[in-house]
């Protein structure tokens, strides 16, 4: 009795639960499992399944809140489903003459830890053990499943440690003299099964059930159980999987593969799981239970090797896969077992995969007509087109580092990839070593990085901090490079002195080589060997990609400052450069110095033309490559944008080689110099450098730096021209929060524009435009637009001051605990706050394009490369989305499921 | 002729002038010009002004549009009017035998510098001169105003450099042995008058023009190019007067005071200009021009001593006045000649007066019922409240050490009032000597100000920093305790190893006294004397408050941290308190150190909480006495804001003293614990401090903290209710942008609050609430206000993040460019920015009000106490600002102006 609801259903009453929840494939997933659904489905189109029903989720969640006695009501429905399956197997369950078998497996919707493992050979006890071995002459077959049987309640049902058990085992091989299981006897199991009872008994202080529907009624109740074992809460938790939605009980007639030579298990992917190449992969093993696959002790054979041997099952078994792949539309991970020359299918589902094959398969298959173009595209994850595109450490060699202690710590996976290097802990040393032709590898690693330490972070392998987070300097330097960045590995005492870091008692020196994985943030000491990808091989990728541009309405652009950096975002698809930053070559050795004589000039002073003179040549060809790899593509420059005491040296080392100079007194002459460039850069340093003198502010202080700019963009977009080119620039001009700026600014710049465009008696195509990227610059954007052709959001800095965080100070001191707490879903740093920046992002366009309709609007800030940021570009209407070459193709594939997702084409 | 439009109005023809612009006064202003218009209506009220009349602005306007053959299209008006004015007079213009003189005056609406000065005697020439000798008999009189015309005339009309006149003038008076201009003969002056035609003809090539027609015409063409002179522009441009506006001319006939004993010249105000004291006040000359009273060559009589010496023309004079003031509602400052015994009013307007003036004027004005007490209210400016209420600076003695050199710098104005003292160069000197009784007066100077300078400065009579703005740490907590504060003055140079600054050549060293004016940004070296003003005796302004009282709708807090503050914020009228802070406290020199070491312990540690035990009595006495003396108001109380390190030794001076350890390596041990703080400072401090870890974020990592601050307050709210007292308690959470940051912290903290309230036996009125000082706070405002019962907006910092600006790096950086380059309209840390700030004020408001109708919304930061930012938080429908105390008097008038002029009242 059962308030009319139907609490189990048989495998072949798919079509019930289909009308039950309404019809969607989803929910009949939602109500039998993933595991229970996929065995009725099979069983619909007529796969053999060995007979079985499942108890719902539904059924769990009533548990849940009735507990025990609720198992009375839905006890009849199981009886009866089980009479069913005697009538379908001709067995019965009990009965030493005939016996059924049944598997009892958990199985909910989605697969997760903590759920109860499978227990096999329901239904033994002693007499139908001994009329088992009557029926099938093999009492070491039998008496090992009965073992296991007790061996498997006990632990999983009743909760005995299992080395209780297999303590016993061991001493019984030893006592034998013999080390693997397959050498024990008949006998010897015989033994061992009453010796598990005695430990049985002793552990729980009862029997071991006899009564084989006890047992079910018991393992049933332990599925249903383990739904709240707090490992499995724990993961929903921070999978964000419901705890409503419970599990199911499969409860499934055992067939055995361990019967003989003409038995047989084993598990297949329909294509390869590691490339998607189109071909069956797998291994079995003749006379052998699916254990023994796992366990390793015998060498199992490739499927194909099945033809040989079983080549009607094998014909069979492929006809079946391939009838699966059809079906599901979606490459199977299959389980099967031949009993006596009769295949079974125990269980289907989608098969896991490497993010190569994930994108091979999804191209094929809608190659083959099995899935749409539009599937193939929201089939494959952002991340994994992000794992194809970084050198990844291989797998197998990780897990042995692993195990080998060799991991010492774990910071933030800032930038992925796999970098493998020699530490180096200044960046002069590792520019040094990295960049002439040495080919050293290095790996460098600082408390933090600054701008003037660009030069030897773009000539290292990958890069390691013991301080910032996800954004700050470091990793988005980083990410921008496609260089991996392992950042705030706090447990990483950096002693800059003695060249050396410490973890606990480990110490690495300068010149030991360490690997880090910026995908997951681990730190390794020693070589970890790598697999690199190229993009241009990647032809499923380029098709993949190719098929998400005509899907997608976002465009994509690439935030890049360097030619060969140009070159690259538009092979991997860019349409454009949509922030190319003017600051970091100041930083070049050989212009620096002039930089800061420039600094220290008096504003509008003649030395101060005089420096930036000297600039202008060197700026004109900083633009000129990227002009030239955007031929015809629009290419957005940002002018100057930090403070100026960014490009001094650091106060903090300047006070302290004065006062050193000071006590020594040995060089006074050095000592007066130093002082003065102390005085320098204390007069320019701030409290908040990110709310300081930067930005278009600097441009109004100093306008002539800003005037240099413009006209090195302007000649060199001529000299393009006169080339053959077709540049088309646009100016961008940042940190404003008032239209009073731009209108100010961009009568100084495009009257120097127009004045170098008339030297060079050339016209070329550009627009004047602005960052917005404080919050004021997005609450008057109406009045920014007068004067702005087009807007670019800088969320980084939209996302610190709309929060009232610096990115530097926060990820590594309270933004994790946040994320961890549920404070805020997010680091907002990484993905778009929709509510907050995401509101004023809207307010803009709308406020924007409400003064100039056809207003050009993109983002520039990290989040430009963010999948989820990217939807909600999309949806905010925005132009395109900007972001680092490395992330060019995530953003295509990203802007076509929004695009997608917005029409509700769904993966299957 | 004249497209019927009517230029020129004769001072009896304002009837007509008021039908052409349609009634009202203010319009007449606009078309005759202040002066011109006042003619006119004391004409009208029957009061003696000579015959006379005014060319409209609209002339000016059109003449600047079409020329000088604009006049030509006038004249014939000016003529007929220039006729009237003959009839009226029997004098005819340039007629030998009996001449009418005229004087020619600018009058633009609004007086300003740079416009014409007045032409006197105008009609003159050899042959009326010799005409008026005659009739005189007094050739001397004539002579002298004949050279003063062509003086005037050559100067003013035709642009002669006044020393080319001038110098002539010393070298008569050389050879004739003299001093001064009264021992000329007539003689004397006439030589002196053929001589400056000579110059005049020597300086313009022309002779000096003896058609009197076509002086006036001259005279009149050069007032209106002087509405256009250079410094009329600027000033216009700068006072946000509109060029459109233009001056009137005004054409007076001459009356002189120099005709002998029955003669004479004076001014007078209706009440007393320095106390308002109603009163009649004023000077006047027998025989005398108006120019003699200024010239100061005699001393003039008080106006009382007219009374004796012409009773009737004193009678006349004093119902004149009378009736001017009963007119006019409101005080007049007159000018007045007797001409042979008959009184004659050459102007009037409203007159100049100091603060405590306008403030009993308005006052007593209203109990006279002359004017409403809504107009009283409306009369007096913040700026006068202001004026009152701070020590000020003798003014006489101010311009004489201005005049002797003393003046040596100006910063920014940043807490308004006069200091003078001994200049102290640290804080714990400051306090040392300012504290214990040894009423020690000092000035502290600082190249800026931390938080742990606060002992110092509260102990200090003034506070002068050489870095720094308006809002500068500095200037806050001056503006906070009411202490006067030159911030930024640049121009020093402080030596603190020496403990001296300089200013060019001049060194004033620690001891010296100085003098600085926080009004106006003035350093003086010396003593200047000053005046102060007691709240308590102003009865006026506190009868004029409580006007205000009634007639505003938004309420007034205080931000106050300390009892004597509170004390003094009810005494000024705050109705509660809106803010006091908490961590001043945690300077004091007794906790300090418990302070320290409980920011250096392990989060949650024992020793944490061991040391916040020692702070919990410290912390529930400093809120016991803020209760107390807010007993039955509402008192918000915010938890620590600002980010630990703030409460540790400073890095750099850390840094130097390792350094030197390290070199001179005399002391290991202390070299060892310097080296231990500096690691901690290290790990704690900020790029960005602002925006770091600090308020909430602060009590999310480090919940003890909050908690202990908590136990507190409520420790101390409950013992206040026990001992007959009813406090309000309001918990204030700063820093918030999610409201699961609220609804966290709350859990914990009415928690804790519960549990206090248990022990103690006693309910207290309390509310949770946070500071809305954040972008993301204001937009999601909605969610915050399910967990908040109260925001206050923190417009300091949401100025901050709004603009991206860093107040302490931006004033003296970039933002008074701003404002003078009109890049924005004011300093947006003074002045509400209504735009971006005050949109995201607007839009908290609204959002949290839909999800709490009745949320108590403030305003805690700087602003509350700026005058055009209470009308603002009036407008946007707040409950109540909160300002320093001694700026309640400001924001309780400018509260009550706001809600008057939202009803229409006018001031008029």
């Amino acid at each position: 009795m059962s308030d009319n609801k139907k609490w189990v259903y048989l495998f072949d009453e798919v079509e019930e639960a289909e009308k039950a929840v309404g019809g969607a494939w989803d929910d009949v997933r939602g109500l039998l499992g993933g595991k229970g659904a996929n065995l009725a489905e099979m069983t619909r189109i007529g796969l053999p399944v060995p007979p079985g029903f499942t108890i719902t989720t539904e059924a769990c969640i009533a548990y849940q809140n009735e507990g025990e006695a609720f198992l009375d009501k839905i006890w009849d429905d199981v009886l009866s489903a089980l009479h069913k399956i005697e009538e379908k197997t001709g067995k019965k369950f009990g009965d030493p003459s005939n016996p059924l078998l049944v598997s009892v497996r958990s199985g909910a919707k989605f697969s997760m830890p903590g759920m109860m493992d499978t227990i096999l050979n329901v239904g033994l006890n002693d007499e139908v053990a001994q009329g088992m071995v009557k029926l099938t002459g093999d009492a070491r077959f039998v008496y090992d499943a009965y073992r296991r049987l007790i061996q498997m309640f006990g632990t999983v049902v009743m909760g005995i440690e299992d080395e209780a058990f297999e303590d016993y085992l061991t001493e019984v091989k030893e006592k034998k003299g013999v080390k693997s299981d397959t050498e024990l006897t008949a006998e010897d199991w015989k033994q061992v099964t009453e010796e598990f009872k005695a430990i049985f008994k002793r552990e729980t202080g009862r029997d071991f059930p006899q009564d084989p529907l006890e047992q079910l009624r018991l393992a049933t109740e332990a599925v249903f159980k383990s739904w709240n074992s707090p490992r499995a809460i724990s993961y929903r938790n921070t999978a964000g999987i419901s705890h409503d939605l419970g599990t199911a009980v499969n409860v499934v007639t055992m067939v055995f593969g361990n019967m003989g030579d003409d038995s047989g298990t084993g598990v297949a992917f329909t294509r390869d799981p590691a490339t998607g190449e189109k071909k069956l992969f797998g291994d079995y093993l003749i006379n052998a239970q699916g254990e023994d696959v796992v366990a390793g002790i015998r060498t199992p054979k490739p499927i194909s090797a099945l033809k040989e041997e079983m080549p009607e099952v094998y014909e069979q078994f492929v006809d079946i896969v391939e009838k699966l792949e059809k079906h599901y539309r979606e490459m199977q991970d299959v389980e099967f077992t031949i009993e006596r020359g009769k295949l079974w299918m125990l269980q289907t589902r989608d098969g896991k995969r490497t993010a190569r094959a994930a994108i091979r398969i999804a191209v094929e298959m809608a190659e083959e007509g099995l899935i749409t173009r539009e599937q193939a595209v929201m089939r494959v994850t952002p991340d994994q087109v992000d794992m194809l595109l970084h050198p990844q450490f291989d797998d197998k060699a990780k897990d042995q580092a692993r195990s080998a202690g060799r991991m010492i710590a774990k910071g933030i996976n800032a930038s992925p990839g796999a970098a493998v290097g020699k530490v180096v802990f200044d960046a002069d040393t590792a520019a040094e070593l990295g960049k002439k032709g040495k080919g050293e590898k290095i790996v460098l690693v600082r408390p933090e990085t600054k701008p003037d330490d660009v030069h030897g972070m773009v000539a290292a392998q990958g890069i390691l901090t013991s301080r910032g987070g996800a954004t700050s300097h470091a990793a988005v330097v980083a990410r921008q490079f496609g260089i991996p960045c392992v950042a705030g590995a706090e447990a990483l005492s950096i002693d800059l002195d003695k060249r050396l870091f410490t973890v606990g008692d480990v110490t690495v020196k300068e010149g030991d080589v360490i690997s880090i994985d910026g995908g997951t943030g681990e730190v390794f000491v020693g070589e970890i060997p790598t697999v690199t990808p190229e993009f241009e091989k990647e032809t499923y990728l380029i098709k993949l990609l190719s098929w998400a541009d005509e899907f997608r309405r976002l465009g994509v652009r690439a935030n890049a400052d360097y030619p060969r950096d140009a070159a690259r975002a538009r092979r991997y698809g860019a349409e454009g450069i949509g922030l190319c930053r003017t600051e970091h070559m100041f930083f070049e050795e050989e212009r620096l110095p002039i930089v800061q004589k420039m600094i220290l000039a008096e504003p509008g002073s003649d030395e101060e033309k005089a420096e930036l003179a000297k600039l202008l040549p060197f700026q004109r060809q900083d633009f000129y490559g990227p002009s030239e790899a955007m031929d015809g593509l629009p290419l957005i420059i940002r002018l100057i944008d930090p403070p100026l005491h960014e490009f001094l040296p650091s106060y903090e080392e300047l006070l302290v080689e004065v006062t050193e100079l000071r006590i020594t007194g040995k060089d006074p002459e050095k000592l007066a110099e130093k002082e003065e460039m102390l005085k320098a850069v204390e007069e320019l340093r701030e409290f908040n450098p990110m709310l300081g003198l930067r930005g278009v502010r600097l441009g109004i202080m100093r306008p002539e730096i800003n005037k240099m700019q413009v006209r090195a963009i302007f000649e060199a977009a001529c000299d393009f021209k006169k080339n053959g080119g077709d540049p088309h620039v646009e100016v961008m001009i940042p940190v404003t929060n008032a239209e009073t700026e731009l209108a100010f600014m961009r009568r100084l710049l495009e009257a120097e524009a127009k004045a170098v465009m008339e030297e060079k008696g050339v016209e070329v195509d550009y627009m004047f435009g602005t960052m917005i990227e404080l919050p004021r610059a997005a609450i008057i954007a109406d009045r920014m637009a007068e004067y702005a052709e087009f807007f670019s959001y800088g969320t980084n800095d939209l996302t610190q001051t709309t929060f009232g965080i610096s990115r530097d100070d926060a990820e590594g001191k309270f933004l994790l605990k946040y994320v961890e707490e549920g404070l805020l879903p997010n680091n907002p740093f990484q993905v778009l706050d929709p509510d907050g920046v995401g509101y004023l992002v809207r307010l803009g366009v709308e406020k924007g394009r409400s003064t100039r309709p056809d207003l050009e609007v993109g983002i520039c800030g990290e989040h430009g490369g963010n999948p989820p940021s990217v939807h909600f570009c999309h949806k905010a209407g925005l132009n395109y989305v900007s972001c680092s070459p490395f992330r060019v193709p995530i953003a295509r594939l990203a802007a076509a499921q929004a695009a997608l997702e917005e029409k509700g084409v769904k993966a299957k």
